[in-house]
């Protein structure tokens, strides 16, 4: 039997998960144990729908390539298998897709809900009696995961973020004598400041940006906040913001949600009905521009505001490095797992040392990883709570280190587009 | 006497601004002729305050990391002197500070505003019997000055939106099957789509991104717009957008205006009247998310959406090569235009090939310069007026040409703050 290799992107990609991808395959490639990878297309949902991309069609440059680019280039998916007690029909459909294409081991490259559902396809296919080798692979921008070290993902959106908040700062720096006063740079991070933190790394100095840093982590209080900004202008001559969109009050409101309910008041009250996704989770976005409002109505200062959003998480032109280097590497370790036999584990970063840095692999179990979301600590943030100490500063600064360049043609980024050969379907159309 | 000079940076800073501050100085340190060069802080308001820094204690290391520093060194300023008919204290104040301190040349690196001053200040100076060479350095990401095939500031904001909308582009189709349909990013350009036609450079293939770009010069429709957006997720599957925030109605009224208006009724009418700068241009921001709303109200499709602002134009670590090598160039040539004897003249860039690309520095009077807005010329954008022309792609592509990394420590940009050691004043205080 071939032992074909299934793999997976799931939830919001990053600059990296490619990188992830490029190991998967490239070790796959050099086993002589393993067959094909068959990649799921548009992640899981491939699975169930039986699309499979054969990556075997691709040439080894074209894999090498995938080390460089971002975006997941098979498709990701924000879907989560049903899981109403008893209900297993999506699990058996995976198993039996699994069966009709030789597939013995699955990879599953996602946060949270992904490890949850590569634990649960291990449990199903030992009932079944088609036993699937589950090897659930980390990633995430949020760099929310339990009993890894860090996230495959993170480091490069926190080097985007350190570095754009440096180079913003020194603009507004500029202008601040008779124009902008206050920059307001919005980060990712719904529950977790783990980027907004990493703006932090930019401050070189007492005088230097980023001035305040909004955490989810901290209970907002506009009165402290207007204090500080103001505080800020008369001590330094502007003041640099950067904010986790997952910022909010004391009652739980999101700083970023306040906009749009009035955007939906005045335009239309479907408006914020449908902002939510499939987990349920509340689309965020418009905190910047509700900040500078309010700074500009109580201080009438000229403000500033970017929203980086997707930038942040695919700007693989200014990926960390280090960062790369582990994301490929737990693609390699995935599959090292599945050819030593191990199942339902997770690989994971372990850092043995701060400076120099030293890191190794080790592997955790999946039951132990699933939906648990790792909120930055109290003690990496100030006492005042806009800033980061001395702690999150020694656990940030390695991850960001190095610059790994994608190799450019007429200007702009070389990034692989992969042909995407289907492997053909062999059984019924199955309805999500 | 020792023929000082002096160097003001004015307006909206780039990634590249110091890159010419970097080739005055140092082509004035080489000259035998002239002595120190002495920059105002923040720009012209450091003349009239006489407040200037003395550059000579910097070290050459320093001045050489100009090169690849953003933001402005000495502190820019948005200030327009008071050009009343008769009115010349301003001017006559500027000729006092440069008397005081031997200053004998005056270089002004900004857009058309600082042209004409540039340009009115020799015409005074001349008038006092104590005539002051004048040049003007061409500086701003618009590319909107007349007389120059392109500025300096521009080319690398263009590679950043390019190479940002590439890779944003990756992620949202990595996406679309099951989330986010459509990515809309927003970009400098008040009132001229250069920097949103630059990344029509992203765009390698029919279906790839940016599928639809909004231009200050094509009126908005709403219905075309969204009939458009449509049609492209039915085609692609997902639908990538960049705006110049200076798209604007049939009417004039900016796509980005209208949300502040909404703010503004909803919380406090004064705000509106505050988002007005110095030269009394309207602040914009606010169309991205104007956009996404209009998106979902009206077809439902998931939004995400970036605002760039400072980001773009202080983006030096994606700066592009040739941009670099230009406002190199300018600066150097507006000091040999001094060592020449030349007057009330600004240094261009003439193109003499698109491909391979060839240029050379050519001069203009600063009185054709003055306060002449250049827009996208009509053959340069689409017929359909969403995207851009084959014309269009190669006047666009020499600008964005090669990688000029900044040198990096611990994982950031090792950007230089300057001595800033102010000349001690010898004239009595006067009042702005």
């Amino acid at each position: 039997m071939a032992k074909n290799v299934f793999y997976a992107q799931s939830g919001g990609v990053t600059s990296v998960i490619n990188a992830t991808a490029c190991g998967v395959i490239e070790t796959v490639r050099k086993s002589r144990s393993l067959g094909k990878v068959l990649a799921g297309r548009n992640g899981i949902i491939g699975a169930l729908k039986e699309e499979l991309l054969d990556t075997s069609k691709e040439s080894p440059r074209a894999i090498a390539a995938l080390r460089h680019t971002p975006g997941g280039a098979f498709g990701s998916c924000r879907y989560k298998l049903s899981s109403a007690a008893g209900n297993e029909t999506e699990y058996r459909r995976l198993i039996e897709v699994f069966k009709a294409h030789d597939i013995t081991a699955f990879l599953y490259n996602g946060g949270g809900d992904s490890q949850d559902t590569a634990n649960k396809v291990s449990i199903v296919s030992r009932k079944l009696g088609y036993p699937i080798t589950c090897i659930g692979i980390p990633k995430t921008v949020d760099n929310d995961l339990p009993l890894t070290d860090s996230c495959p993902g993170f480091g490069s959106v926190a080097k985007y973020v350190a570095v754009s908040t440096m180079e913003a700062g020194l603009d507004v720096a500029s202008m601040a004598a008779s124009s902008t006063k206050v920059f307001i740079l919005e980060v990712m991070g719904r529950h977790a400041g783990w980027i907004a933190a990493a703006a932090g790394l930019a401050r070189q100095s007492p005088t230097s940006p980023p001035h305040i840093i909004l955490f989810p982590e901290i209970a907002f209080e506009q009165e402290k906040f207007l204090v500080r900004v103001k505080r800020t202008v008369d001590r330094v001559g502007y003041c640099v913001v950067v904010a986790s969109e997952g910022a909010q009050y004391a009652d739980g409101v999101f700083l970023g949600a306040a906009n749009d309910v009035v955007n939906a008041v005045v335009n239309d009250a479907a408006n914020v009905a449908s902002e939510k996704d499939a987990f349920g989770h509340t689309q965020l976005g418009g905190l910047a521009p509700n900040l500078a409002a309010m700074i500009r109505r109580t201080q009438g200062y000229k403000c500033h505001w970017s929203v980086a959003d997707y930038l942040q998480r695919a700007a693989r032109h200014i990926a960390s490095a280090t960062d790369v280097e582990q994301a490929y590497a737990m693609g390699r370790a995935a599959v090292e797992f599945v050819l030593a036999g191990k199942d339902a584990v997770m690989p994971v970063i372990i850092r043995e040392r701060d400076a120099p840095y030293q890191w190794k692999i080790g592997e955790v179990s999946l039951s132990r990883v699933a939906n648990i979301e790792k909120q930055l600590p109290r003690d990496f943030i100030s006492r005042d709570g806009f800033g980061i100490t001395a702690k999150a500063r020694r656990y940030l600064e390695p991850l960001i280190q190095g610059e790994d360049y994608p190799p450019y043609h007429q200007g702009l980024p070389r990034y692989v587009r992969l042909k995407q050969k289907s492997v053909p379907k062999k059984l019924p159309t199955f309805n999500l």
